[in-house]
């Protein structure tokens, strides 16, 4: 029987996924069947969440685990008695931090990613646009916009860094592609050319990306080990060339990918 | 003078910063300068963090604030000693959890989010793909394979909604836009009436449509109030109509629409 394991939060439950998540991957041989209850904001909810709390117990045997992000304490204090081993986000920090801050703390549902109200939002959601715009070479008109324009060939993992790093960060990255047509006299455009600064470099291992290729056009010549040989070796010398500054995505998550980015060119991160 | 905090990590320091972040958003009144400091992986690294810490004391004479998600005992141990108040996220959790269940942990670095490995990496980067290739109608033929289809007037969130749902969760959405030259007589496309089950609708407050529809093009009849007021109205009474569940995306974040989609549909989560 598997362990039951319930990411419960008063809002969307992402962090307390994450919360979880991040803690049970240092568990590797344990098995967790995992479940995230979202929106427990009413005593009602939360009496409702502990029966299926209970339930998981009695089919399985074994104690859940639940990881919380509950704000409110009248609420947070059900989920409690709910006879689980409840790792407790908040409660476990907020005391310390309001000794030291000398602050009392606002104990308020949906603070936390309040994405709604305001800036960092509309920042959010404008970058996502704006990666979409200028996304794959479409458009260099807004390169002057652009916090970053990233360049490399075709599904090298441009187009998710781009958008993870709006997503994440609120920064406004564009990508370019180099092509196939590119590559005979392989040099950097005109439109990036005025823009070098901003651009970043992404390459990838050839037999990684004659994988990816043959998975969208098998058997074709865009997706031939040698087509990407070749293109991946004219594209890592046009950076050396140029002194472009560049990451490899065979083995990196989009999320180290983006941070990495972030590093290297001191973009400054929006925030959530 | 700001109080200044830190995000340390020895990966990319997204834990971390959403760890603290969404702390620190319960002290409204306090004012912080934060600051990520990713990839600390070594006793060399993490003993240049301790300076950066120590001068922000010095700087700022409040002491800093630190939430570390790092794994290794060493680099935390040298963390801990840089005199802010540090509050570690792996710490804090492991032990009781490792009481709990009777095992111990692994803490090695880079297992949250280890991504790179495998399906649920590449799960997440073929919905996006997906996201992308299925966005605003552009092709109908892949609504076989996709989990949802959000369907709602221009510029009413569609696109953010299912590219988060794809990062976050791995969920294959597409999104069909109703256009002016749909809502004379408006009813489901063909293409869509085939997927009924799988579309939800999304709408706006026709104020909001309107100002983020002048902010792209100013002045046009696609953007004026009366036009934003015609099409959403039109489009809420299909949605009636066709018994379509919807969500008013107004007063919402990404993260709260995708997860209150994923509830309402019951399309299981890929977790991270």
């Amino acid at each position: 029987m598997k362990r039951k394991v319930f990411f419960i939060s008063d809002r969307t439950g992402i962090t307390a996924e994450m919360f979880g998540q991040s803690l049970l991957s240092q568990f590797e041989e344990a098995d967790f069947e995992e479940l995230t209850i979202p929106f427990i904001d009413s005593v009602k909810k939360a009496e409702s969440a502990c029966r299926v709390i209970a339930e998981a117990e009695a089919e399985t045997g074994l104690r859940p685990i639940v990881f919380d992000t509950i704000v409110t304490p009248e609420i947070r204090q059900i989920i409690q008695s709910s006879g689980a081993m409840v790792l407790d986000f908040f409660h476990t920090f907020i005391g310390p931090l309001e000794t030291e801050l000398g602050l009392s703390s606002g104990f308020r549902v949906g603070k936390t990613h309040s994405l709604t109200d305001g800036k960092a939002y509309d920042s959010r959601i404008d970058s996502v646009n704006f990666a979409l715009n200028n996304d794959d070479g479409i458009s260099t008109r807004h390169y002057n916009n652009a916090d970053v324009i990233l360049v490399g060939v075709s599904r090298c993992g441009k187009t998710p860094t781009s958008l993870y790093m709006a997503m994440q960060f609120g920064v406004k990255a564009a990508n370019y592609p180099f092509t196939e047509d590119d590559m005979e006299n392989l040099r950097l455009p005109a439109d990036l050319k005025k823009h070098k600064q901003k651009i970043f470099g992404l390459t990838i291992n050839p037999n990684r990306l004659h994988d990816i290729r043959t998975e969208r056009k098998a058997n074709s010549r865009y997706a031939s080990l040698k087509q990407c040989q070749y293109e991946v070796r004219e594209v890592e010398a046009l950076y050396r060339r140029e002194k472009i500054t560049h990451l490899n995505t065979t083995s990196r998550s989009v999320e180290e990918l983006a941070t990495k980015i972030m590093a290297s060119t001191g973009i400054k991160r929006q925030g959530f």
